[in-house]
């Protein structure tokens, strides 16, 4: 049974407005998170393993008011656990390890605490063929083409199920190089025999530039960003707010070794994609206007798929082709750990305000919400 | 008929002083550009195509006060829209765009309206061979060998006449991979016949990292930099400012396919060098010497090849060798790109003061002139 | 001779704490030494060379107020030259430079100056069998496994005896292609015959993305960081600062000429790691735990290896492997010039405070020390 909005704005109607706290999981952006609602005024809230917990005590500007510490991030779920949110008047930030940890659909059918953003969106990222639909037959954005492992003619990317933060993909130029690949990954122990069972996905590969475009879109400011109208309606005020690059390993390392694919595998050295950093950069100023387009696009194809369509942060992961254009290989309907880089500005938000981070951009967002008494529309 | 420096000065007596407008085109670094005047209290003003304008009011403190719309930038030069421009005391900021939208020899020849900085310098940078008369003839600063494509013997660069943005370069071992090169690439469709016509260039490859080294000469301030004086004069306090490196489609990114550029060429993939964006970084602190020193020679020849010489920002592009020593391959007479990384403060600017960027010293270095009285020192 | 700990707490008490000026050698991560130390209002000394000393004058916030000239670095060590160090009530902080040019045990036996962090980690530092024994050994961190060159079998690096900054590093096979790259270096004027006098080490090749991992341990602040207990007794509070990555000429670009390690000989080029600059990122946020782990063990196994162990500023160079395990090849046990890139602030430290930088960090707990009159519990 699916969490309806109304559900949530009933829940919503009980805040105490004056009382609201931010609350996210220990991981992936909560630092940031965090610290942007602290510097708002908001009391905080953070979900979090034993283990983990002493680091988000690290940073004081970022330190949780409330420290809920979890066995499993499951627990979430706990109606219980639900109980104790609700009673402080939490809302939550979702970012990727959110998402991870606790699963698209659950939190679509059996999580009954306030969400920042839509959470339909979490569900549309989190779904391939979902995103495809958004972005391609929607948005009208061009994305790398899917085909089957037999139809491979070229280079090509074969990402394995649920493959996260780049681990489950290898490159390959014909069917015989997947298996190649697959087997060999298994061989080293990088991935499992289940991981072989699900789907794979292949798509061709692209060769470009990695941006992944950060966005923000508010529905409560107009004194940044671009509006944004669809069908008669204003959805709200698109901000390009920053831009990193992932930093993977060992693929961004691997030249380093001057040894071809061949003499990779003699050496013991299988080429991988796992994410373990981030790294900043601006794009050339003449590619906004086309950034900002896509932006545009996203969120008026957003409104048409799961209506009233996304709000906050968001981000385009992206090529940079060599004529310029821009390809478009994933959708993140939430907030991007590549912001992380941009806790106390980024050469674009420091020119909506200095020092500005996308975790203030949320906890402000809220704030004009319960000013407005709207949060309902921001809140899902 | 060249533009003179006294013309200018004539149109900078009849300027209102209270009320100088800092123009510039919407491209390139005009978001920094536009801030860095609107922190100095300037008025603003931005030419700017339909499509783009809406960008630049995307960042309430880069916002335009005035926004004029052009079909196509080299409307610029005709007489009515440069006579808008001096009517709202406009000193015009040039950056890259402008000078490729505009074209160097127009802009010298028949732009009647105050520029900030030497625009002979924007004529030296547009031309190789005057820039190598400039950096390595008069500066004495290394540069790459050039040759012609009969006497490649080792890696080279080859670069296409009027190559822009890293457009056209092509890598070549030898006069025969030089066609083939140039054959592949208008096969695939990134140059044009046309292209093909001009002169070659021909350079050796410089092996090395790439440094974009921005600098910074100020004729009013001595609070910073290092005082450079020449044939007894001095010619201002240099400062290097930032530092960043151009991220270049596909080049950069080429090395995760794991292929050699026979097996790129058989999946379609041509090495290109178009620049997408820009990476931040600062040099090892005992380089700083030698970086100093090569601006400084930059600046003294400037001022023998078309005194008074370069005033304002610039950027020596370099290689630094494995040995550390720099080779210089090109010039920007004006500020960089590279700059809009540190939109509010660079590791640099923030030891002369914290948020400091390139397009503030530029707004701070116009309002020291008009105090000073000595706005035609700074500006032609 | 040693010079004992309680020699320089006989000199501390002599000195008039209400003037103490923080010096360093012009080099390396001066700037931010001087910078920081002068944001916390302390008089500030430079020790540098003629042809240096200009580029301290050119960034008024790190201006030093007292600039000593050296003709060489090894005139500190005289008598005559450290009295003139604490008639001014110096403390100095120490560097990579610092480090290389008075050398480490110099420094431990004839320098009666007092200097920030603990002197026996310089030498900790300055030896790979010590950092060994101190990092794999004692703290048990992962560690690159090390063997005879006639035991190379698999991908590995080797390190000339003494190799600083990556100069004298080169990839091996096996046995046969140690003697070549190293012949082929000598030949290429890389390095000399006497470096080849030396040891070589030989390490495995470790594949993965590198991270170094910027630490502060305060004694005296607890309200930032993690507290560090060890056999009873509190260590500190332990803080990651940043992170940064090495940019190394000519290895990290060399993929850009798309030539194999044949094809480069041909051309000329030998791959090289000598480090240029630094590059900013941020870890994943979920590995924080891990790198704070391994800070602590490695300032635990400090105070076992020479109590009261390290303080202050270090860093952990490491590999993250495409597991998200880290390996450690490398500790400074002093600050390290990754963190210029972070003069006004890093990710980290602005959510300890806005703009804060090691350098000021340093300056802020040599105050807290003159406050609770503790000085030499951080300054040997």
């Amino acid at each position: 049974m699916v969490v309806e909005r109304d559900d949530i704005s009933e829940i919503l109607k009980d805040y105490d407005k004056s009382e609201i706290t931010i609350g996210t999981i220990g991981s992936h952006s909560a630092l940031q998170i965090l610290s942007g609602a602290k510097k708002e005024g908001f009391k905080t809230l953070n979900m979090v393993t034993k283990e983990r917990k002493e680091v988000y005590n690290a940073y004081p500007l970022a330190r949780p008011d409330y420290s809920l510490e979890v066995k499993s991030y499951k627990e979430i779920l706990d109606k219980d656990f639900q109980l104790k949110l609700t009673e402080k008047n939490v809302v939550i930030i979702p970012h990727g390890s959110f998402v991870e940890y606790v699963g698209a659909e659950n939190i679509l059918n059996d999580f009954h605490v306030p969400i920042f953003g839509n959470r339909e969106s979490l569900v549309w990222e989190a779904d391939r063929s979902k995103q495809r639909e958004w972005l391609e037959g929607k948005a009208g954005l061009k994305m790398p083409r899917e085909f089957k492992i037999d139809e491979i003619n070229n280079l090509s990317i074969v990402k394995l199920h649920g493959a996260k933060g780049g681990k489950g993909f290898a490159r390959a130029r014909n069917p015989k190089e997947v298996s190649e690949s697959l087997e060999y990954m298994k061989e080293k122990g990088l991935i499992s025999e289940e991981d072989l069972q699900g789907d794979l996905t292949v798509q061709e590969y692209i060769d470009g530039a990695r941006y992944y475009l950060h966005y923000f879109l508010s529905k409560f400011s107009d004194d940044f960003g671009v509006p944004v109208y669809h069908r008669g309606r204003r959805l709200g005020n698109l901000l390009l707010s920053s831009i990193d690059r992932r930093d993977e390993t060992n693929i961004d390392d691997i030249h380093r070794t001057g040894l071809n694919p061949e003499e990779l595998k003699e050496v013991g050295i299988v080429p991988t994609y796992t994410v373990a950093g981030n790294i900043p950069l601006v794009a050339r100023e003449s590619l906004l206007p086309k950034i900002y387009k896509m932006g545009e696009k996203t969120v008026e194809a957003s409104d048409d798929l799961f209506p009233p369509g996304i709000n906050g942060p968001f981000c385009l992961e992206t090529f940079c082709r060599p004529n310029l254009d821009f390809v478009v290989f994933e959708i993140s309907g939430r907030i991007v750990a590549g912001t992380n880089l941009y806790i106390s500005g980024s050469p674009y938000l420091d020119m909506v305000e200095e020092g500005l981070s996308t975790g203030r951009l949320i906890a402000r967002e809220i704030k004009k919400g319960i000013e407005k008494d709207k949060l309902d529309e921001i809140i899902y």
